[in-house]
């Protein structure tokens, strides 16, 4: 499988680090082949091989700045602009990981659009395109026989989509929630901890959790994103942020955190979706409930069903492999689905 | 696609149902047009009909106590063995929910070979045969290009198969472990509550979640078959009981579980399975783990990957439309991958 990467930052970089390091394993196991023939950054360069690039001189160049020092070579095509390189490529699949808009979902949109017109595949991490146009993208995918995929978009490679609309198909899910930022989870448990807001919040800075700007986060932006993607792809609802209840955690104090604690409970910031609407809000909930038990930067997801009950899966939300494998997890199935 | 239903108690009548209730939802979200076309029993008669069989007469039928009051009709056959149904018939997919036997997981074992050898998809609840004879019939099952499914032998429909087989690959996964059988662990959460060992499995049997005699569940070889099917799927280990370590639970006392609370600790029945091995065994675990929280007859596991860390799944672990779900599931799977 020829492979486009769109977007080189830590995901785009996490998948091509397990891509190399793992390139046996895939081959003996899955019979998966894959090169990436195409990079497309937005400032540090776009570089194309038929044949495939090198992952070792590729991943060496981005931590050095640049793509443009990846070595010439026959075949080797430097500077295209990024929707020329998606169009002429010969490739099968489109991976994109480029930064995200919750407002126009741009410029991964128009890159999708183009990717499915020349009749690639997508793989992305992106939320701003299944958050705003998710209906549009699957038809178009549907009517050209392609696959769209989107495990990374909620709790990175911890299978949340693949459970809700391929495991647990058969079922009316009849709610969906969880915790499904790791920040916001990691502030939390650190507050339990004894820490003040200020302080767990410079903490999750420190280790990388959160951004300089960590509004998206605590706000509860982030979690009210994946309440959109799974409101449109779960139950088929096209609804906008303002549609949603969204309360982050930037009003839970240490003497909120104490006072539950000494009720035998623990805030958490639960986001819901059901067929009627999605919510994002800080919850007291017993330390005996499942969700209580999930500490620092790790995510959970409960659908309640009707032909199974509660099913609960918990893991990694984030981080540079756990969001390159759900790539990969997407690179695989979509292999499964097609030989 | 034209079902062959194979066993027709709890778990193949939970099937039938749910099969019978969601045909318009099945038909419309995902193109499932699925028949019935023949049911064998052990002792309740055999039917066949190559244009499928009425679900509802079907159900009312077996609820009466036999197929041979099943209404005549064109093109009806009664009376087949079963091999020769499997054999003969014309279907697409074999669905086998018989007895299970550890000892030569006979008869299904000669089922599923006769059916493979027809050319019929497998989907089996059957542990026998997948403990003791998984790599051959896996093999058998690629070389005619055909899908041996399994979900239900372990947790019922929780996708803990699907998860650990497909949705994870590309991890190494380098343990799996959980509360694996879900009427021990009911007894031990009613102990918990204060009840004796004594009333504890009285109440599990009264509920139907335990047997007359318990000793398959209680003495930990219920367990002990997932861990034999996890070891043979994940790590491609052809072990026997003999080469596990396995402890039930009819040791444990109710002076023994005062005493894990008095600890801040519970028992559990954990079983466990890595490439070297696998065990089942009680073990004190701390109330804030996340284990300590499945209660009742839930099930989970927790697969301990390199790239995702670690990814748990919490759920039904049996029950007539639980079960019957992960049938369906499978069937579902089968649609994906071959359409």
């Amino acid at each position: 499988m020829r492979l486009l990467l769109i977007g080189f930052g830590t995901v785009g970089q996490g998948f091509a680090e397990i891509l190399r390091d793992k390139a046996p394993m895939l081959k003996e196991q899955y019979s998966l082949n894959a090169r990436i023939v195409g990079v497309a950054t937005g400032s540090r360069g776009v570089l194309y091989h038929p044949e495939g690039l090198d992952l070792d001189v590729l991943l060496d160049a981005i931590e050095r700045g640049t793509l443009n020092d990846y070595p010439e070579s026959e075949g080797l095509e430097k500077g295209f602009d990024t929707e020329t390189l998606i169009r002429e490529s010969v490739a099968d699949v489109l991976i994109e990981a480029s930064p995200t808009s919750l407002t126009d979902a741009q410029p991964a949109l128009s890159y999708f659009k183009v990717g499915l017109a020349s009749g690639k595949h997508i793989i992305t991490a992106n939320k701003g395109p299944l958050a705003l146009a998710y209906p549009e993208l699957k038809r178009l995918a549907e009517s050209k026989g392609l696959h769209l995929r989107f495990e990374a978009s909620v709790m990175a490679g911890t299978p949340a989509i693949a459970t809700g609309l391929e495991l647990l198909a058969g079922n009316t899910i009849e709610e969906a929630y969880g915790i499904f930022n790791g920040t916001t989870n990691y502030i939390l448990t650190q507050m339990e901890g004894g820490l003040s807001y200020d302080d767990a919040l410079a903490r999750a800075q420190k280790l990388g959790y959160a951004e300089t700007d960590p509004s998206g986060d605590v706000e509860g932006w982030d979690a009210a994103a994946k309440v959109l993607i799974l409101g449109t792809t779960l139950y088929g609802k096209q609804w906008s942020m303002d549609d949603l209840d969204v309360t982050g955690i930037t009003g839970i104090s240490q003497t909120d955190i104490e006072m539950a604690k000494q009720s035998g409970e623990r805030y958490k910031l639960i986001a819901r979706v059901t067929s009627e609407g999605g919510s994002v809000a800080p919850q007291r909930i017993r330390v005996t409930h499942p969700l209580a038990q999930v500490g620092g930067a790790t995510n959970a997801i409960t659908y309640k069903t009707d032909l199974m009950g509660d099913i609960t899966l918990i893991g990694a939300g984030a981080g540079r492999k756990e969001t390159g494998f759900a790539l990969l997890s997407d690179l695989l199935a979509i292999k499964r689905l097609t030989t």
